[in-house]
């Protein structure tokens, strides 16, 4: 799809911000997830490969690559909010299309249109062998910014 | 959606079958995930809440929400595959209605359309809490068929 | 998919407004598509079959579907909308599961979740041929409510 | 996302046969859309603006962006299969990201996986005015190839 747009960052801190959430991710924590590298409208995520991530084949599970696929999809979008907001996922459409085996797995994921309310990304997903890179997933999805709402559990 | 056809599964022995392919799914494992029904063309899959299973708000993460409606729209279909076949997820769309706030996550799926190849599924996830149930996603997938394919890892 | 919740329209002239919307749609009198049923969260539409709405094998064309259904979501959606307000589709994933071979297509739309900023909504598009109806086609969108904005061009 | 692979026609005359195909494509003649570039795994189908397309607002309808990007993806899919095959759209998932405001539109696609009984391909469709684009439309989308069967109406 079509180049990312260059995006600023109205939060001057959102590279923090973006960590902070990331951290009270407990699947992210399960998977091994890593925030690798973050700019406004983009976000890499990647996760090491686990025997107990695999499905029936013995490759990354589709779970897997949906959960980072989403969660780079959503800090992309949260690098380009404002400092009083959450992040929502609408909704999201992912092809699986090759089989995810490797050592790691990686989502890249950036904003292709900013709105105020809604964020509309993509991501790819690479499993990586041997210094090799398979592209084995692509999704679309929405996102949404909630004004006013903090990012973490009601106390 | 659209009632779900009735069904009937070529391959008598299809619920062992789908259970076998189940227990090899180690992220259902990691999700305390059990099958708790099945039929031909339909499947549910719950899974009870755990902090390590959360996103920053302290709800069920979106990512479990996906591999529990991706795995029941995937064995939904298994159940009407025959014998020497695997199942493989072209791509799911998952629209996220309202917070997975609850104890357990239900996700149920059904085939609305058996093709040869391709079998067309939906997917309700529903978060039970104190008996009632919320409606909290929705999916829309593809699943794939294939024939002489072994469902496990090569030997 | 699961049943629509029963909804309640805000606007008691919401019947007289989404017509007034509808005439306003350039592509569904070409189709000559008619809105048949409308209720709080609700639309069917329906078109004739001709020769030119074929795609190469003589059914109806996929993006005839595709409008008929996007147009009934959209329609179901703004059902449930308040008068100073017009809509907009923001995202909507569709399943061709069978040739749409037939007299009529009907698209029929329900709203699944009805959020103040977004609406989720499912349509099922069938083909009538001589009495019977053969499930074509689902549809899976995500439907925007834009407050303030006028439902017709800019004067 | 990702950039397409570099993929070679298995059929020599694969530009002829699309063309065929697309002219047997009745919405195609009514949008007065044209196939303006071809090659192995790329298309490109342009629509001029006419106010019969326009939806309430007076942009293109969301349909015509749908039909025109839907059949990019298509004819992009079927530079790739061989001469005794037939094209049928599987799924696709638009998200409209701008309104679709020109004199022109343009749907782009391309193959970003060729497998041999699916294609996975991804559309973006621009608005041209006064020389400028606006990205207006993303689509990612599942097609087959039916082996042995014509792309052509039964006789």
């Amino acid at each position: 799809m079509s180049k990312t747009d260059h995006f600023e960052a109205q939060d001057p801190d959102y590279a923090q911000r973006v960590r902070n959430s990331f951290s009270r991710q407990g699947p992210m924590h399960h998977l091994g997830a890593r925030l690798v590298s973050l700019s406004p409208g983009y976000a890499e995520i990647r996760a090491p490969f686990r025997a107990e991530l695999a499905q029936q084949h013995g490759y990354f599970h589709a779970g897997v690559s949906g959960a980072l696929a989403d969660s780079a999809c959503g800090y992309a979008a949260y690098t380009l909010m404002p400092r009083d907001a959450t992040v929502l996922t609408v909704e999201y459409k992912m092809n699986l299309i090759a089989p995810a085996e490797g050592d790691e797995l990686s989502a890249r994921a950036r904003v292709v249109r900013s709105g105020r309310t809604l964020k509309i990304c993509t991501a790819d997903v690479f499993a990586l062998k041997n210094g090799a890179e398979v592209h084995c997933a692509i999704m679309l999805s929405t996102v949404m910014c909630l004004l006013g709402k903090p990012d973490g559990p009601p106390r």
